[in-house]
């Protein structure tokens, strides 16, 4: 899969993306040595969603009172990373964990959903979470906080390298989010990842097929080679069925 | 409105303050250069419901056993500040954030809801959460524990200004939550606030539609000059629909 | 009640912990001097289940890559802790607080369940806790997170006493879980605490009663002298009626 | 010694308070069931001082717009609690360990040298802290800070109970300073403290003395009956020596 | 005083700031509603040093290890942030308050004196601390670590807005340190808070003056209109003895 | 060098790591894939001493008030610990990060430094520090605190792995203290990591000195293939001079 910010998720990764437990992505990677890519302590405002996207990065600064007219005059950092969302993007917000104020509410939120955004993730505050809740978009913050973002940030840059959550996100990187939280996958291991992620999913579901059948874990979880010609065959027999 | 502790919330303001979201009465405030006002951090036991009410305070610092028999024989200063609650107040504990032991449980607060009270909100910990979660009065709290309030604190006065999850609270502030949180509304304020905040509301709602019909949010929020007649005339046709 | 850690809890004492608030027996044992008992911090996956078991511990330091191949080949520690549960025992794990890693997952917590345990306890994190909130056990975590233990963690040793959300545990200690959270009553005051919860519940039932009749809480809640026949004579009635 | 605010601290108890290591004190209040005394994470402006002197206190809540001018005219309160200071006295300040703006600065320190005081205790931030540091006057803090106390602070009233560092301050209160940090002992155990304090120092004078001489700790720290003759002896010598 | 990062600071100015206290400059800019400024948390490698300097900005965002190749090879992003140091610069790292790895040593250090750079500012870790002492230009730092920066950081991009401490710096801001910590002086505002400083300082001098020589500070602190007089008597007194 | 707890640390290991920077030592083992060594938040009591000793390891778990007569009967673990060290060892404390209280004090010091013990290294506090501070040995803590450690912990067994500042220490390890902290080297891989430390520091001291004579760091720092002829010709002179 590309690199470039504005490239398609190919349609095998992205099914593969959309099945996968953001734990078994984060693992996959953690396998191949990247380490930081699950953000921590962020939730999902509401439960039972999934979100693939590519990223569109906003960062914001702590305020400073006398460059509000040059950074945020109007709130135009802000909106420009709005109204620049392409189809299929995540809006992913570094609020430097800081949650004394908000960072984004419902209107720029629906307004990132009329541009074909698919998700927005703020390492912040969301204002009227409630609002946000009903809207049919994930929506992954920190906290709610009723302040607006001037009481704390100042938006100052976008499409940069950021920090969300203690993770480094640049754009166009695909963030998977589901209940337990959200995940970075790099664009350029997307593919690899996802097939890597796939096949441990189906390695996980015989193990635990195998341990709710009253078996110890030792052989199936993680599989030995003793046992792999076993789940070879069982995950044959699977994809026999599934087809 | 008046400043006095006992004084009423008038219908109007209490009806525009029931339907304004905390993060818009937080804003509003925000604007008037009032920019704490918002409780970071504390959250409803459970999800849906309203509280307007005034502030009744009561404030406990960290437990000193030779002090006990003076500040807190029997739960003398937490009984009394309970005693003491007239019908629409809100009891507003300063607990210092501290959320290692239980700073209210359920007998209190159905004593407190007989005697009229319409909220409870504590910056430390509750005890017996589910049981709390069973009654039918908006709680807020910062975490559930289950010590008495004896392992880390001691109620030591009552009805004067205190510091809750970092806001000051005088006695007679108006208190409002919603899902989001807690916003403290100055008393001397009131009727402002909650009619500007039922303005912006509106304000909302309509750049709200514009944006769902997919406009861009830059000239309906904020509200430029060039789309306030629109908007205006948008206002008294949504007026003269509801009344 | 003995306090070997295979012994079972009596069929009484059982009952009692069951059906007494993790609240309740957290403020007997504080009421005995045991200050610090209720681990602070941890959530539920899900509500309205309740939890009551022995204790077996796990521990974890954090990783250090020299020592991986000694300490934790092939998850050996973890997985002998898991393998070593017996029918009614709770899992308790000690991660230093530490939530930027999980500590267990879905395949675990099952082999857990098939060997007999009846919770799980961490003050780390869980992975693909969306899984875990399927099972039919409760699970208790301060968060969830999607790296496998390794980003933080090493499991290096089982049975020896531990700190979990800032309580020790040692092996057989009986660890109660219900909504509010997670309380360790040691195993040699099980009996005697289980008896004292159940009559402080009877207590509160009739002070609620009291308070919910109009009463103030002063003389029902703590029960005075002068109203302590009164109770007496409800409780009695109450035991009647129910018998 | 009276609990009176205003009350002297005995000859004899200052003499013993100012030799005490603030260790020695919170330890012998400690064993009087006594726990939260010490001070944590205050220290000292600059190092080779002691400090004994009874309480005045201040308290600061988080800065609310609206209500400066009730509460903070022109410094009033602040000025109050300086201006009322007695010769002895030591200023304690509440300000919810919040270092995001200082609580006092050098001009008020020097009037408060002027009227007598005996030190200054903020829980906060001091502004200054250089010049600070020149005054011939303890000053304790958690922190230095550039901004003047608006930024965060506004104080609120003065002779009440305090949380200062995690332990309550009443007005009156021995308050003790040395290298290690702050102690504060209740005024009416101010002389068995004091004295307690002494012999404890005594104890491990004699103690250390033996282990310096090559003996273990297991005996003489602390000192086993079988060997407090030994000491009676020694002390009894000792104090032959000094007089 | 121009924004332009290479403009040079007035003579006048700097004189002014090199004698100014980071505190009155705090408060002078606080004055002016820019609330923000002061650094918390960073303390001087060593005392007794001052700084004044245009800041260049180095961003450091969490290690990824697969963009490691991209952004950080062989060092290259802060090297160049090194190698652009213009004379009387001062380097300002924004670390996130990441203590968990050093974020510049000993000889990058060096090389910013060797190209007239006169201060480093960190809000993480310095490495090798005590090499950093023995050099002659103030470092400021909130902790030190040994692990390079690979550990936890990776240098993304210079001469961008960044946080430092909670303060947005901007390139060719003003930077000042002394022993209490250090203060962002937004370029444009130089001159103007300069003098006002240097005004505040002299009223503060007076002040000190008076209450040394007995007064209340009511009224010499702040000065009131009714002892300005007396004031602006003194003022002109001490500049002819100064001149 | 052997990984048994009690063997001895080579003349020449030792000599090389009682000149090697903490942080070269860390950064060393860094490079070999060891992340995590380096105690981050500790600080020497007083400036000046190096530490190198093998680790001798004591775990102190919360307090628990019905556990104290087993664990803690008249200090009785930690006073083995102590009794236990041998010449050459540092005593290496698990206190949680928790600085509520402190983990020991002058008395125990004396005794370790009378057995031999070369350093006390804590990641909770000590009490009485200018005590500590007078002794000949070095100690490191987070902080000092007045109250004994039953006000927060009770020791609970020794010499096994533990975690103190966030790194794992097992009984053997070689513990190494500078200005700038404590890091953790594997006792079988000290004598390599010793070796390459010394290499490190000569080519460091090499880059220095190109640095101070007016060369860019690209080349000399870390030093390219290009350039390690000259450093290796500058070595070998510099060897033959010091011998």
């Amino acid at each position: 899969m590309s690199d470039e910010p504005g490239a398609d998720i190919g349609a095998e990764t992205r099914r593969r993306l959309e099945s996968a437990a953001t734990a078994t992505l984060a693992a996959t990677l953690q396998k191949r040595g990247v380490r930081t890519t699950f953000m921590a302590g962020l939730a999902p405002l509401k439960p039972g969603q999934r979100m693939v996207g590519r990223a569109r990065t906003l960062r914001f600064v702590p305020i400073r009172e006398d460059l509000v007219e040059t950074y945020a005059p109007r709130l135009n950092t802000q909106r420009a990373a709005i109204e620049s969302l392409q189809p299929g993007e995540v809006l992913v917000i570094d609020a430097r964990n800081d949650t004394e104020a908000g960072t984004i509410g419902d209107i720029f939120a629906v307004r990132a959903i009329e541009l074909g955004a698919v998700g927005i993730v703020t390492d912040g505050a969301v204002r009227d979470a409630a609002a946000l809740r009903r809207l049919d978009m994930p929506v992954y913050a920190r906290a709610s906080h009723g302040a607006t973002f001037r009481r704390m940030h100042m938006p100052v840059d976008q499409q940069v390298p950021i920090a969300c959550a203690g993770v480094t996100v640049v754009p166009g990187d695909v963030i998977v989010g589901d209940e337990d939280g959200v995940v970075v996958v790099p664009a350029g291991l997307a593919d690899e990842v996802a097939a890597e992620a796939e096949q441990q999913e189906f390695e996980e579901e015989w193990g635990m097929e195998r341990v709710a059948a009253g078996e110890t874990t030792d052989g199936c979880f993680p599989i030995t080679p003793a046992r792999r010609p076993e789940f070879e065959a069982w995950l044959a027999a699977r994809r026999e069925r599934s087809s």
